[in-house]
């Protein structure tokens, strides 16, 4: 039974490929190559795919910085920094990037039919200030439409169900979760630039951060600023 | 007022490319480079974006051969041919490929909502031994819920909106549409092999060519076979 499992190699996703181990699938990882500012995520998610004994790991690699729009591809626009997690929680950020999960799912639909997968897990959260559009239950039973409606497997038999283990859980119970299944901290990326350390000031950092403190434990992964 | 055209180079999507134009859009094309067979189809839509006077013309590249699983894309199955229009109506036929609908609806998304444009259009078409699942009513209304929960621009205000002007026309309808709107047939593509002159005999021609002569037209398109 096999399980596609989009992987960015963040803190998030790691932990949702480790819960998709233990629930059982054997997993195919998947990841994008979108012209990111960095590629310390890609690096991140090779070696958790690694760790995590996947059966393959597929990067998709496409470009969509003609279009700009977003902080993440747009070199242009500068990356929100020491921000109060009140500010975060107030607006859509300028991080989101148009349509990224309606893409990053549909290409897993596409993969987990071409390998007759049941499954596709994605670690998208509701919570802790993202922001995002496409991270809420609503979307992703709207997906889970396009997933049954849109396929020859969804018409013909049992549609590929999407499993969001993330979608309620604040940050640190993500962090308690991962700690539970054994994810190797050490190996994720979750900054937003793409220095040698994390920076520990971006919107990202800072949520991972504040959640290990929340907890009382230690984030192994180095920083170069850790207030 | 914008809106972004899905165009494959292909009589329908030229058509709709055109009929976009005539409901007063400014048109911004998107077409993919997904290692199809043969390259024929790019470069009818590149000379169809022209002949039409798009503000734009994207060519989004992606590569989904390492996953097989069509015969649009996989060099290792054969395309049909000479098969009768009954026997293509019979099941979901093997040129269709996982979710190739729900990526193109996906960028058209993203892209739409980087440059604001209201409208997507997109040449589905439910009838005519079609038989693919991501070509039916159902499956555009799933895609339109996606568009309005997974974006920005739906949640603040109105959702971006998915236009199939061709869903309910039989290909004769479609053929008497794009004369209409003076479309240049003899730079479109529609054979799904990629040699000099169209085959005449795979499944995309035979439709082609039926409804042209239904019609008592020529198509001006020039054929290596036609019976």
């Amino acid at each position: 039974m096999k399980a596609v499992v989009l992987l960015s190699g963040g803190l998030d996703s790691s932990t949702v490929l480790y819960q998709a181990k233990k629930d059982g699938w054997e997993c195919y990882a998947l990841s994008f190559d979108y012209q990111q500012r960095h590629r310390r995520e890609l690096e991140a998610a090779a070696k958790i795919a690694l760790s995590a004994g996947v059966a393959a790991h597929q990067v998709v690699q496409f470009d969509l910085r003609a279009w700009g729009g977003s902080a993440l591809t747009d070199l242009a626009i500068d990356l929100p920094t020491e921000r109060s997690l009140q500010e975060m929680s107030a607006s859509i950020p300028i991080t989101y990037v148009p349509a990224r999960n309606t893409i990053f799912l549909s290409f897993a639909l596409a993969y987990a039919e071409a390998i007759e997968a049941q499954r596709v897990y994605i670690g998208v959260n509701a919570l802790d200030y993202s922001g995002y559009p496409d991270c809420r239950p609503d979307y992703i039973q709207a997906m889970q439409e396009v997933f049954r409606l849109g396929t020859k497997q969804g018409r013909e038999g049992e549609p590929i169900a999407i499993v969001t283990p993330l979608i309620d859980l604040k940050k640190t119970a993500i962090v308690e979760l991962g700690n539970r299944l054994g994810v190797p901290w050490e190996k994720t990326w979750s900054c937003y630039a793409g220095e040698e350390l994390a920076c520990g000031v971006c919107d990202s950092c800072q949520l991972r951060l504040a959640a290990f403190a929340e907890l009382g434990l230690k984030d192994p992964l180095p920083y170069s600023f850790q207030s």
